[in-house]
């Protein structure tokens, strides 16, 4: 509990003598003044982020978190659990999505074993941080203990400062855990209040009727472990994952460290929403990366109050449409140092 | 009009086999099939105009169509006309937007001017192709001659077929020209019908006073023209623009030789709209870049029934849009050729 009371306690504001600068530099450059739109925004954001008006980002890493959910046994999910492992190692073969994503982002993936539900062999590439093999069946009892909560949320720290202390500029969160939408809407109901069929999708593709039990196990979850909506490491605990905790913690330790993190899908936005109860002014240092078609995602990002850079309609998670979004941060930060100015290139303002 | 006609002659329908092709390629990839939205819609598409299953784009050009707009004399822009010839300077330097954006997708910038009001001095970098010394004041006459109109589009398509000639894979449309949202909103206001006011927003910032003098400035060039808008060249000669049907060409141009044509905003929209009322087919080698802000362009897209890959509240122009939106492309060639498949990387499938 110390590292991340320590860690809230370092989260500060974006500088808005930096945003200022960041602005009036933009407005200089050969366009009419903002029609640049997200992108002049995300710049303005960068620099407020890093306190400085024209920070760059050449270090970029996508923190994939893996867990495994006891709740799959309930039948919510199409894919078996042992994808989770499966998928952890095609991660680590580079072979997934979010690898070919990064590569083109020119990020590094890095796959954490924070709660797979079976052991992993060991890899060069892969973190082995995990707590249990995989969470209890929130259905029936608390997916973990609040300690484990805890645990899983400083892993989340630890594995950041492990890759800020390598040198890191942009930070983007990736996850992977079959039954992690089904733990993601429960805690986006119990956080934002909204119905469990508001803020239920289908995940990875479930049938008519499994999408009904989806929808029945997570408001028996919510029911049975009586969740308290305003204590967010309860929330965690009760109907959370570990993979959860560890986002939160990445997001949490991004923000205290000043560096900007991509929020990528549906269980990102999760984890951002239990980063966002425990520190709201952590919102000011995520940037949401896409809106997926898991329909509760639109929900978190209303209530976080952040608008995504993309709408691509993914909902395959792993980091996938915040490695995309990276491109668009060096768009913004390409756009905001090598554009000529009125001034330098001859062109008339407005009358 | 033979260049025109041989074009259109040309245009054929997409590919299904191949687009079958990609679709069974993209669905053995180890992820939910799918779940890659738009970047997986996109890979089809690409396949259907190529005609082939794994089609590449390494060779790009963002073909910039620059032109005068005799309706500026009405007040309608908060800029002054010559900032029209200042920006090709601009481009041709490196230094605007446009360049930057290319740039980071590896595309070349090809500018040409068809109708800047004054003229430009010779630079290895722009084609001189202009038509008239900017068009007419279309609230008082037609902006240009039915044969003008013709000659923009040919020259649009001759201007491509170069590109072509050289080594093209992959083509965005972009432009600059003072006054030219008040012909697109002309334009788009005629062709989908909608009232005037419903498809004309600020361009690049002009304020209320000048905002309502635009939208009568308009109503009163359609009104006075008496544009028939069952004949796209008559609605482009009477209340369009030497670069609009210049872009017009260079969709019309990129259909006829299968190269996927990404349009940028709302007057690529404009001049996408004349393209597919002259020849219906060249919509399926469109892709909707971006959704700016200007508010005509929604309308555009949905009578195209195109979906935007991007909203990021852009509203430059250039080809800006269009110049982000070929990172995408390349992120949807990236993700077919390179993930592994379930078979090959022992990830269990669906149960």
């Amino acid at each position: 509990m110390r590292l991340l009371q320590r860690t809230i306690d370092k989260i500060g504001r974006l500088n808005q003598d930096a945003m200022m600068r960041a602005s009036a530099r933009l407005d200089a450059l050969t366009h009419p003044p903002g029609s640049l739109g997200r992108l002049e925004e995300l710049a303005i954001q960068l620099a407020g982020i890093r306190g400085e008006p024209q920070p760059v980002f050449p270090r970029k890493a996508v923190i994939v978190m893996a867990g495994d959910h006891g709740v799959t046994e309930e039948g919510v999910s199409p894919y078996p659990q042992e994808v989770t492992a499966q998928m952890v190692l095609n991660f680590l073969a580079g072979g997934a999505g979010i690898n070919v994503l990064a590569r083109r982002a020119d990020a590094r993936v890095v796959v954490t074993d924070i709660g797979v539900a079976r052991e992993l062999p060991d890899h060069r590439d892969l973190r082995n941080r995990r707590i249990a093999n995989g969470t209890r069946n929130m259905a029936r009892e608390p997916a973990m203990s609040r300690e484990e909560a805890v645990r899983s949320i400083e892993t989340g720290i630890e594995v950041f400062q492990e890759e800020l202390d390598k040198g890191l500029d942009l930070v983007a969160t990736g996850e992977m855990g079959i039954g992690n939408t089904t733990a993601s809407s429960a805690i986006t109901a119990v956080i934002t209040g909204k119905p469990v069929k508001e803020v239920t999708g289908r995940g990875t593709g479930v049938d008519d009727v499994g999408f009904q039990r989806k929808i029945s196990v997570i408001e028996q979850a919510i029911r049975h472990n009586a969740v308290n909506a305003s204590d967010p490491l309860e929330v965690l605990a009760k109907v959370g994952g570990y993979e959860i905790g560890g986002l939160a913690g990445v997001i949490l330790g991004a923000a205290a460290a000043r560096i900007p993190v991509l929020i990528d899908g549906f269980i990102s936005g999760a984890a951002a929403l239990i980063a966002a109860e425990i520190k709201p002014e952590s919102k000011m240092f995520m940037i949401a990366s896409h809106c997926s078609v898991e329909r509760g995602h639109r929900i978190i990002l209303d209530y976080l109050e952040l608008k995504p850079l993309l709408q691509l309609d993914l909902r395959l998670g792993e980091g996938t449409g915040a490695a995309i979004a990276m491109k668009l941060v060096d768009d913004a930060v390409a756009i905001r140092d090598q554009m000529a100015t009125f001034a330098d290139a001859g062109v008339s303002n407005k009358d």
